[in-house]
């Protein structure tokens, strides 16, 4: 059985160490998108995984096909054809300069594709999970629905469907956004969010007296899932807590609520190397943990180490093994060489 | 008094060495379009030149914009904003197998731009010369308008204008581009074109007496010039003549008529590095002899130099001075180190 | 129905450029081996193919294995375990510089692998085509016997069965190479050779007569096509004639033989990027065409085109599409750019 | 109007990532200087600026002008010729190890030019501010005086002129710096300095009453500042405190007084990517700020805010846009990823 | 006189900057063992030094010696020979993701060397010291049995013999490990090792009371220090107390015990760069302090300030001068840049 | 015994591939220089060698010194100080262009050196042959007399003295250089010229009737050699023949006359990787051969092998083993692959 992913993947170029975009003489090249790092990210961890998408019938498509199937994603449904590949540009920030994402992803093939072009009882045969996140649904009309339209499929062949919000200002309005998630909640097992995206989008609000400053009373976070998982009849809400201190220094904290208690991870406090798909690690981290069947509290322990451990990797997903993530997980976290 | 040349600017993307797209894990960036390439040029010879176009109002289009000024192109009738920038990714070919252009340059700025965005009289103020390509009118029906505009200006200024078809099929067919041809050869005073052109574009044919297997004769190109000069009322006609026995290896020689005579460069035989730009670089140096006033032969065995060398360097552009190119127009062709 | 090839895959290490071995401070890093690409290049071309062999269970055996995956290749039968991953170092040769292999593959895996672990019944499912070398065998006695034995159950399930001697004087001494020759010929379908190796390893030797320097005429290739073919059963003699004139400029040439005539290609002079993998790419090239039942005039004007194009890129095998190679085995050799 | 500053342009050789010059295997290239540090950030910022100097008639000189053009610094007052560009070797630090320079840049160009060379009353035609450092005085005693005639001109045709001692023992001994301190602060408007220099150069010291080890008290900046101001008719005296904890991790606060109060700015604990042109990106924001008519509170803020960013960046001179250092000092610090 | 240190010399191949193993396409290569490190650093300090081993006789050989050489350390004893190189594989850790060392060093020449080829006599002429670490014995039994037959050639004729237990556990057992100890250090003069070495292999333990936590108390560390001293002989015992807070963040101190006072260091808090190697460059400056006649608290301080300036610089030994060590030594921590 | 040269080592920075100096961003660092390439190339034949120079004691000329030491040659002899390191660029040429030299060598720590600092007699003990070139004593009228000193004490001491004029004319004019042949010619025992060297600077000339076009008869080079052998008592004259028809694409042949028989070489034709170091490789080889004691036609074709094999690895000197040059001087000149 495997897990599916469907979404968008992008040529990713991103100037050499610290260099700004307009300081660029070459760029390094890598494929990346919220889907394809989770599908990614399960492969590497030990999960079978499969990536849907669209993407043109030219090299870029070909070369951006191939760096998944290195790391063993399944690409068979993977519909070739349509305009243009997605570019991102990535600006790497340091200290009080952030990070930039230039994007130039409109036009491309999948925020062109038809509904006709995904046959989904055929794709979910022998797959137990879909993963989904609210990029792919912002890229055009047409997508949003057949992303609702892959998920009522996935229910009615009994996969788990998981979801992120992954909410981007660039795509859609907050209002926009706002609806579809009341589309999409019905089908969704696996909430993966945040206070902010609560509020924002499905309009839970931690009451102020939970809130000291950036931090969030366990009673805060107790609350905000309670009410997600009741209004939408959820399996688990997933909560990442992520504090910036500056671009390379950040926390990271995950809560998983089962519908009876409210787990924590540690608390890790990362140098960063590469900032991207940090929440891609976490939901590939949780799914593979929820299907090979940890206890909640086991469960958000691994993904959050699985979403650590990924800062620490260069490229949009993350490349690390279960041994790896278990060994962090399990409170091995200083670092000392391995030999 | 400065040249002025308008066309659109793309970043280019080349993985390194001899890989192919499929391969790359890295791109070399640069900036480069048949008429940015030919100001570049033009500077880098001794001459003030100017580019014009639309960049979009984003880093990359800074990127852009700053790499034509490092050569000290002028820009400011750059007009900034659009949706993207065009990018062209490039696979250097190696013996038998060709080089490969994936272009990704559709809704580039330029190719939005409409006609308000220009101001032609103020932007050819201190200019005498305006080139022009086939490209450009290619990009959209607006820009086809445009550039006619452009050159009816041009020339009420007293400007020169040159214009070198440069046809490319994945932009138009070659009936749209012969019809426009038409519209715009009255505007010309040099037209830089070669024997296939004259044949789909211009309708002139050397006979099948002047050609054998892929040479053609003097007589054979003399009778082209010619009709292509009277029928067209031009100044001159320049021929360039490429033979590509692989994609190292090629041939260049030109041809330059003035209504008179037929002039002939030598014929390099060269071991390329980068074969991109070679064009624009015969453009440049033809511009740079013809404004200096030099004789007919002169400037023929100029241009030819001038375009021979810049495929011995990497880039669209060629950075040879004018020093550089006269030592090997005036015979010094073998390549001893200079020390 | 997929292709099946069983050998070694190793870490190629090339310093950049022209550095020799002593001169590098860094390593390309790649991973090939003679049965490898040639299942590389076969799923470049298109066909499904699937490679078999035994990698360290370390993260040195997982990038080999990834390698291999990323251009779709099938690796579903390789088995994990045993001491290390061969590496072999190359140093590019030019002009009279030859390239340089230093070898440090002993105690391999594979090298170490014994029967039992491979269920080659198992392994043959689904599969039409069983591509082999000399190389294998040579690695040890139980890997020569594992060969054999792979072999015969090939052979009971009704694959084509092709082989190239491979000879490498580094593994094992002409005399044990071609008592082997007499052992697995047997099952062999398609011969790849040269002269040099059916003389060595086959005993058939070309009459002096049809000799001329370097050259051998067509009547000395069919003698030789002839003779093996009739002494050993063989469907199809493929003879690869390879001229090396400088550690960039060699010709290739090819002839098959399919028992009634003796097809030769064009003669390619190339102009090298890398040399290594030319033989494999030619094979992949030839099982390719005849799988897709191309005639014999065809089938080796595309091997020797695959060849010939593999020269031209980087790497140990052949990233090249079956378009690509149709476009130079039907004439378009002149490496022009195509945009 | 625009911005002048003059001074010496060095071509700048930097190992990669933290390797020490004897460990060099190449080098990455840059061209810097303080004074052309200035320029660049400026024109970044979006205020016209040129710079001075005299380069050699060579490839590299015109390399070093190039860098400038780049950045749309207007370099039409430079003099070409002379013998030799010089050179700086930078060594990268890290953690305990400090970042090491070697200087090779006797007998350069601009040491060597001669007061004739400089028209200044055309170079300032259009220019209503001029920026300077010690460092070019300290060149050559010809230079001393080719800067107090400079600033003389610059005065009488009503410019601002801005002067940071920029003291390098390397060059010249304290006495002389102090000297010729009193020679140029009469034509001096915006004095940017340290307790260091002022105690050293211009015999002010601060109260030991208000040191508290490396702190010092607002009372005791306002006493330097005021006694500077006081003493030599300045305009604004800018004082930028700078701590170093180790080669990456320092401090930078920044004081402005501008006679009647002394503003100041965040203190921000860097992460330091690249030391070098951290005070000159300080430079240029002042000057930004006060030329766009900034309250002296905004002004040390953003110029503050423009050298911390600096120090995010690779090579000598900052291409932070005013936007960008706006938002960090209006307060956005926390480097979280833009997209 | 000089140095004599023995041991193995490897090839380090470590993907650029933070890249797994699983995503690397090139490495950076260098050459490294613990005692060949010792030599290379103590060159750079200033001594002579020389590097004994065995080192096949192909071209990664010479590359290995070329690579001592370069800095002055003697090669003139080592034995060319032998099967294999050995490789060792670094994957550079970040934050909580530990660095991880892949070994593939089974079979190397030194390996496999043999008594007979060591001419230890010979060896000594001219030289005062012999280091040596517990990876050379861990080896073979072979090199055990040489190792001591070593130092017992090196006490004949006078030589201080230092000994730096350097426990791998993927070489050998605790146990063997602990024999082995009894065996040589009754020849051994200076013994570096740390409180874990002491009690797994020489079975002293600091009492509980002394130990909070992480923390060790000096009067801990006299007494496992003079235990030490005491049971066997030794004229120095150095500690060496590295804590892992992550893998750039460590902190390094060290003590020394003379057999009368324990001389402790500076406590270092590093941000590392590299960390392979920190121990032996503590040993090499121990050495050269030692030898130079400096007192125990200046050669404590030396040798801790010798190994905390290596872990800021790339490669396994320190290129560091004995004017760097002593700057740090004496104090000057802050990294500020030297111009 | 070992061979001792004498000359300036300078740091020689390369644009990476094709790139011109004014398109560099970055360089290849490298140390070369005519007498310490012909150093490092006898000693990577086999022969002990020794470099004698002034180098700054600062870290580039440690670095220089270094590049030396690597390959095995002795630099104990080299004077620390002075002023700089001489620089030198390297601009790659390609085809019709040609490789371009901008040389930043004055003022260099050797050309400022005076005579005191080199002690020849203890130089030369232990030495049998002393080469030296033309460039040493153009750098200085002090050089010129120290080179002369030396001579003399290597004439006494009863070394071999070779001598090749290396004519640079950016170093001095011909007549100085011509003049200063006459007073050194009485020392050398080996003189490697070439036809032009002989007629501009020693006064013979070939006669007309035995030149066409670029082309010299045997009888005309033998004319040459016995002049210039019987004018200056020359033990061996050796002419290197070398025609240039791109900057690739050279051919190299070399003579050797030893008093009775002119003995030719091969003519090599070259698809070369770098020029530089060409003819030093030619003197190290001959140096070699003729200690080793080969016969004048085998010394002629060793030499002239070698020269042939450094034009195609990069750097100045020449890494190539004996084993190697034999290789090719004994006709294995295809660049098969070797394993």
């Amino acid at each position: 059985m495997r897990v599916v992913t469907f979404g968008e993947l992008m040529l990713r170029l991103t100037p050499p160490g610290y260099r700004k975009l307009v300081q660029a003489e070459s760029f390094e090249a890598a494929y990346g998108g919220a889907e394809a790092n989770v599908a990614v990210s399960l492969c590497c961890l030990g999960t079978q995984a499969e990536f849907v998408s669209k993407l043109p019938a030219n090299d870029l498509g070909q070369a951006a096909l191939n760096s998944l199937r290195r790391w063993g994603v399944q690409t068979g449904n993977i519909v070739r054809g349509g305009e243009r590949l997605g570019v991102y540009y990535l600006e790497r920030g340091a200290s009080q300069r952030p990070s930039n994402v230039v994007y130039d992803r409109a036009h491309s093939a999948i925020a062109q594709a038809s509904a006709g072009e995904f046959d989904w009882p055929a794709v979910f045969a022998g797959a137990d999970w879909f993963h989904l996140t609210g990029i792919t649904p912002a890229l055009s009309p047409e997508l949003a629905d057949i992303c609702l339209s892959a998920c009522r499929t996935a229910k009615e062949k009994g996969l788990t469907v998981s979801f992120d919000p992954n909410y981007r200002a660039k795509l859609w309005s907050l209002s926009d956004a706002a609806a579809y998630m009341r589309r999409i909640l019905p089908y969704v097992d696996v909430l993966i969010t945040n206070e902010n995206q609560a509020a924002d989008l499905m309009d839970i609000r931690i009451p102020q007296t939970e809130i000291n400053g950036d931090d969030v009373t366990d009673r805060g976070y107790l609350f905000l899932a309670h009410e997600l998982q009741k209004n939408h009849g959820l399996r688990y809400v997933a909560i990442a807590e992520r504090r910036t201190f500056s671009a390379e220094d950040n926390s990271f904290c995950a809560k998983l609520y089962d519908g009876e208690a409210l787990c924590t991870s540690v608390k890790y406090r990362m140098d960063i190397v590469d900032r991207i798909g940090g929440g891609d690690a976490f939901a590939a981290g949780l799914i593979y943990a929820l299907r090979e069947g940890f206890s909640t509290q086991e469960a958000v322990s691994f993904a959050a180490a699985a979403s650590c451990l990924k800062h620490s990797v260069e490229g949009d997903s993350s490349p690390l093994s279960a041994r790896e993530v278990l060994s962090l997980a399990n409170g091995s976290a200083n670092g000392r060489v391995q030999r």
